[in-house]
């Protein structure tokens, strides 16, 4: 069986031993192995800051660019590979595993196109330049500049090309070496990628480094001028952060975690027309596209009270009428959870928010004899009835909980405690107004669904020219939104002094 | 003796018992009583929450800043009575109590000026708005919308007038409410400034409470929306971080803690000349200034070794020859630390410093018979030799180890762990280019004197416009730099939709 190699150090090196087993989730079949076991994390992150850092910082933004546009090149020339480890190796659809690839690869451009745009400088310049005292001469200007450390990045399961393109490619841009770990279940595609790119040289050495396998002590070994970002469970993300060198040092820490994300009918989108079929066609790919595996998919549907029983029905017909199997079957729309105890997880999930709501269709039953299969399964709530689970339980996969309202529903909405987008469906202006008010500070996007839009890709798409992050719950985490991803790999820091020198040593620098 | 009431929930408030004892450092005598004890701090969070929040999110950019300005106001009418208070609770020279008290005005002044400048909006637009799709329909437009909690504010002793009113600026301007809460040693200045807040009717409802006494568990009752600003010690600092709602719930933190920042003499300062006497004159200022209890004041000199001898003797002399006592006396230079406890810590650090260098000058001896007393103490080392102290331990006081240096020193000075600010004094472009590339990702600030500004107020100085922070040992955290210090209480979220509907739900905004 293959072992899969991590690159560490500017060499692909195996673990020791047998590690852990990955599996083709809708078949059961064992694929490959991955064993971080024995490799020196240490010695990793010390060739990331030491040879991919000065790398780095020696290009300018359009040198970096064009480091992420060969990346972009790299994967698509091996697409169609990648797509069918994304159907293999993590139970994609071939819709669901171009959402991952195709992501991965229009991110990666999209930074590439900023790099070009941001042109020669090596850092940039935050604001303009600041008169301190009462004579020009004293002077003030920000700038923000490469942290010399390396950036960590620890991937989920369900995006492992994307994951791992989207995140390099603002701390490559930066100005900081990346050394990512993919989940585990789902590190084929991942260390496919990072192959192909190793072997079509697109990256400076030490630039990008990957580690298949658990993670070991890594976070435990991050420094002050470090970062971490992680995407995956709350509870996991919680143990990041709570670790003593972090806290110690100020290690960054970005987290994208647990969100309970809402879709919200408006009081004018009635039960019928456009825009309510926009609100059931948006529902339906949100719930099942990757099996509800997407950390932006919808979880809670809020409907006026009087069209919930409407709504109901007919997303039971959609749901019920769509084909669950394995994703080598070209008829199959949804595929299977990642592995076993991702099923396990949801199932428990299943119980929890059954134990209050009434199932209306799908549910825990296995659907197919073989693989980690669910059917797309939906909750109804009464109005104003307990759904403390629906509001506190990230259950990922495809199930979504229907909650009927009667009043704005901006305070049901913020029970989910912080999200990373709610979707809002309505042309009311002055209803949008009063919901997007109350809102808005739980989360890190609101998406107005619009029949008129055209080619909208809905709201589970996380485009790079948007945030994506939430507070609360979600984790307070932010990434990409263009220019603002370089962030978080940034120092700023306020030049002050005599106004030639100030400006003379912004020069090298690049507004922002 | 008095005792200080808390304003909390709208209302005075005395905690039961006797509380901590405040104390005039300079003669030992007692002069107040603060307690915190039965004070209902939950109910105090929620009053800020849900009466002060609304209250301030109604109001746009403008009104706040009119807020503000009233606070100057109040500040200023009680001026000579508040810059006693910090003669006689804080240690303060009439000079160092002048820096807290219009620190605090100019630095409200500066954000009610910003508020005019914002405007009519009650949030911040974020960017310009962005075609999201090949259709100009698809739209996206980020804005920054006040959090619905409340800011919780924990301040430094050194600071008790300006620590609360930096703060309390940025936060109400955002449109947050603030709990404040003073180190207690200092307690009276803060609690007086509140009173002539309180009595001039500035404020809103419930838009800023100040707690007296131990916070006890306050920070251990902040949400999701909350925020804590934090400003103390590192190890204060990693508690707070640590704490499991904090955590959890992803609260935001911004601390502001230990800094061992350097100055550094350029080579081509020479060792006489306007350059070179700035650096001297800034250096004792910055040493002696509120006796060293500033978090910004210098702790490690760098210096060309061949000039390290001249430097030691002049810095010597001008230390040695400075007045301490009692600043109730006007000869007085230099008055006590804040209390026995900072004493006692002080005086260790200064054993830890003398077990690898050389006293110069000051040293632990109790320079008079009664007050908290130290002598203006400097070391010296040997280049090259052993001084991990210097680069680890802040010793809260007026204590400056020098160090000679051969090569570029931009490594040395990095050995602090990330710190506030870093000065450079030098005219040599290219040295200056080299430097500041060497130790930007480690600071939040660096100062270059330059003899021919005028009125400079030295690297110790921190102005509303520049970001005050650092990273790693000084805590990661960010504030003030004008419109960026809003950021903290803000939440980005983007907006995303038909064009016409984002550009509407925007125009309550303001361009920020």
């Amino acid at each position: 069986m293959q072992h899969l190699a991590s690159f560490v150090g500017g060499c692909w090196l195996e673990g020791r031993g047998a590690g852990t087993q990955l599996h083709n989730p809708a078949t059961e079949e064992p694929l490959a192995l991955a064993s971080s076991e024995g490799l020196d994390l240490a010695a990793a992150l010390d060739y990331a800051r030491n040879t991919g850092g000065p790398a780095l910082r020696s290009l300018c933004f359009a040198e970096r660019g064009t480091i992420l546009k060969g990346m972009a090149g790299a994967l698509q020339g091996a697409r169609d590979e990648l797509l069918e480890l994304g159907m293999r190796n993590c139970g994609n659809t071939r819709s669901d595993a171009k959402f991952d690839v195709d992501g991965a690869i229009a991110t990666l451009l999209a930074y590439a196109e900023l790099g070009a745009q941001l042109g020669a400088g090596r850092f940039l310049v935050d604001g303009e330049g600041i008169q301190l005292g009462r004579s020009p001469r004293f002077h003030g200007q920000h700038v923000c500049v490469p942290r010399h450390g390396v950036a960590v990045h620890i991937n989920a399961f369900n995006f492992p090309a994307w994951g791992l393109a989207e995140k390099a490619a603002a701390a490559l841009l930066a100005g900081m070496p990346v050394l990512s770990k993919p989940a585990t279940a789902t590190a084929m595609l991942a260390q496919r990628a990072m192959q192909v790119m190793v072997e079509k040289k697109v990256l400076p050495d030490g630039a990008l480094s990957l580690l298949v396998g658990a993670p070991r002590d890594l976070p435990a070994l991050l420094c002050a001028q470090d970062v971490l970002a992680f995407t995956g469970s709350g509870d996991t993300g919680e143990r990041l952060r709570a670790l003593p060198n972090v806290i110690r040092h100020s290690v960054r820490v970005n987290v994208e975690a647990d969100s309970l994300n809402a879709a919200v009918l408006g009081p004018d989108a009635g039960a019928s027309g456009d825009l309510y079929e926009l609100f059931l066609k948006e529902v339906v790919r949100d719930v099942t596209q990757k099996a509800g595996q997407k950390c932006t998919a919808i979880r809670r549907l809020l409907v006026p009270a009087e069209h919930a029983a409407t709504a109901r029905d007919d997303l039971a017909g959609l749901l019920g009428n769509l084909k669950v199997g394995n994703p080598s079957d070209e008829d199959v729309r949804m595929g299977p959870l990642t592995n076993a105890a991702q099923l396990a997880d949801v199932r428990e999930g299943v119980e929890h928010l059954g134990a209050e709501g009434r199932l209306v269709a799908g549910g825990s039953k296995p659907p197919l004899p073989k693989g980690y299969f669910l059917s797309p399964t939906l909750f109804e709530f009464a109005p104003g009835a307990k759904a403390d689970a629906v509001h506190a339980r990230e259950v990922f996969g495809p199930v979504v909980s229907l909650l009927p309202y009667t009043e704005n529903p901006a305070p049901i909405v913020a029970k989910g405690g912080g999200g990373l987008v709610c979707s809002l469906y309505s042309e009311d202006a002055a209803w949008l107004e009063e919901t997007v008010a109350g809102i808005a500070p739980f989360h890190g996007r609101i998406y107005i669904g619009h029949p008129k839009v055209e080619l909208s890709p809905g709201p589970g798409t996380v485009l790079p020219q948007l945030v994506h992050g939430g507070p609360g719950r979600a984790g307070g985490g932010e990434e990409l939104g263009g220019k603002r991803a370089l962030a978080f790999y940034l120092q700023r820091v306020a030049l002050q002094g005599s106004r030639p020198l100030v400006q003379g040593l912004a020069k090298a620098g690049t507004p922002g």
